[in-house]
């Protein structure tokens, strides 16, 4: 084995390592079945047993208790995007979006191509989305009301989510799903590609409260409708079974390493702590989302010149911190500290800005 | 290591183990990353080679030239089932399908759901899709022809394609796809589920003749379209990156160490006759398909008892022989010998065959 950097990426990103040696120890022999997990059926019991375990260890972290259905869709977050209009719009009720990046605007974008009646009701837009907004209001009459709540481009993040009343939330939480506890009961509908923080990319988790399943209509496609993954435990045909194994082993992390959610969040905490404190005792960086907006999973920030970010990136690589390239989209640099960075990893990329500011003073 | 068995298992099924061994070794640190593949970004340089490699060597085993896109898709063939029509038809022109099986079964149903106009102009269900039809006409005015290359369940296959004339083909290769060499200019568009031949599951490979991208209403969700893919090589989104990862491993080694699909196909002939030869010399075992329309991919046969099938799967599993029991909608059993599962896992189960039928005696 080489030499292992720090991973900053913005996902696919880190994995912990205990799951990734998990992994290859076994990729040969699964559990004595003679096959690799990648070889086995997933009609076997072995399959059964790892989705199974994903499938409850998601329950127990985010205490869904028998409300919700967990399912694995692949296509990413970004089929979701058309799938949730799709599927839980309702006739004659429009649905209400808030926007804060680059992803909710795809969202509401793949809303508008099918014909709904979209309604953005709060937006960031005007300052280059640098903040989550504040002052909105859901209307009583939307279907859902869709938001994202951590934006891996921008680096802000709802710290409380918004209050819809009576209105189903239907969120994106690709970037910051189980970075933190959370009170699911608001919830219609939540959704995470797996390549940020639960495993490698190919999948994304659904997890759907069982009343929004009545509003799927009988005219989609099969593979289109949350009720057909509902009804055969995400196997109406073959899961990305190779993902769903890495996400069952993340989450046994999760739970048995770290702890649960409440711990994970205090290290998620620890980690803003130690990187937002630096950045913000220095003239030389500069943090681009409001204080009050900032994400504890995708820090951007700016140097002095678009020169010294291009040395920083490459130097940083050097050091063995990769990833800190910011979104072609918008520039600048990005740390991104999903739960698999752990506090070691924060502390040498910000020991690395404060040798590598001296050297340019 | 553990023991490794001969895996007879139809999809997710055998890998050839020097994939799966290369994999184990770079899976900590790829090519000196010091990352693994699972945690490299879609948009560097790393992953960018691998994709670039998978496509490659598509174009290159399948003599593609410059006329077709090699796409990788998440959602398997069944996705497919809705993408084809949804992408592919044309305003007031039927779509042709040919019916063989479970699958195309499938296929036809996804395009009455989105309420195309389906004629479906050939079937062997009136034999229990025992055998692939002869006698049929593809109508001239047809957007497409689809058809299945082979049907995993039933054990059946085209030992020659349909002659569609000017209507371009449409066809699941999902269990066949690269075991043999073809014509790919009478083809519109190929698709085929990775966790057969090529890979493990999470993707389907989708092969588009380019000037079918034409036909992609604007009016679909952005994901849903074919050209989006085509675009951009597979990335408007973060793709399955480790299944495309491992199918680029699978086809390097189908070019290097198997020499290509010629060598490949005289192999999988050599297994077919070994396996077949011996079946029709017992009076014990029975093969489900018609002799001429065997598939030399998924074998299925009977024994003279259900309580038999049950013994002989079981017996073989603790003999290191695995995956034999036939689909749960027929019965019986089914050896899949895939690409990966050689001569001499075949002659193997051959033997054991023999010797289970003289113990039986």
């Amino acid at each position: 084995m080489g030499k292992r950097i720090y991973n900053f990426n913005a996902g696919p990103a880190a994995l912990p390592l205990p799951v990734l040696e998990e992994f290859q120890a076994e990729l040969l022999d699964y559990k004595g079945s003679g096959m690799s997990i990648l070889e086995v059926s997933h009609r076997s019991t072995w399959f059964d047993d790892v989705i199974n375990e994903a499938v409850l260890r998601t329950q127990r972290l985010l205490g869904l208790g028998d409300a919700f259905e967990v399912l694995f869709i692949q296509g990413g977050a970004s089929l979701q995007f058309c799938m949730i209009p799709m599927n839980l719009c309702v006739a004659d009720r429009p649905v209400d979006y808030i926007n804060t990046g680059t992803w909710s605007t795809k969202a509401i974008k793949e809303a508008k191509i099918l014909g709904k009646d979209v309604r953005v009701i709060a937006s960031s837009e005007d300052k280059g989305f640098s903040y989550i907004p504040k002052e909105f209001a859901v209307n009583r009459d939307a279907a859902y009301l869709h938001f994202t709540s951590n934006n891996t481009i921008k680096g802000t993040q709802w710290a409380q989510f918004p209050d819809a009343g009576e209105v189903p939330m239907v969120c994106d939480m690709s970037s910051d799903f189980m970075s933190r506890p959370f009170d699911v009961r608001p919830f219609g509908l939540i959704y995470a590609g797996a390549q940020k923080n639960i495993g490698p990319a190919g999948s994304a988790m659904v997890i759907v409260r069982k009343d929004m399943l009545e509003r799927t209509p009988d005219t989609l496609p099969t593979m289109l409708k949350y009720t057909t993954f509902a009804e055969k435990n995400s196997m109406y045909n073959t899961p990305s079974c190779v993902v769903v194994y890495i996400v069952a082993l993340v989450l046994k992390w999760l739970e048995e390493t770290i702890g649960g959610l409440e711990r994970m969040a205090q290290i998620n905490r620890e980690k803003g702590v130690i990187i937002y404190d630096f950045i913000d005792g220095s003239a030389f960086y500069r943090g681009t989302a409001d204080k009050d907006s900032r994400s504890l999973m995708n820090v951007t920030f700016r140097l002095p010149s678009e020169d010294l970010e291009k040395k920083f990136v490459a130097d940083a690589q050097k050091e063995g911190l990769g990833g800190l390239k910011g979104h072609r989209s918008v520039g600048g640099c990005r740390a991104s500290i999903y739960n698999a960075t752990g506090v070691g990893a924060v502390k040498s990329l910000v020991d690395f800005m404060a040798e590598f500011e001296r050297k340019q003073g």
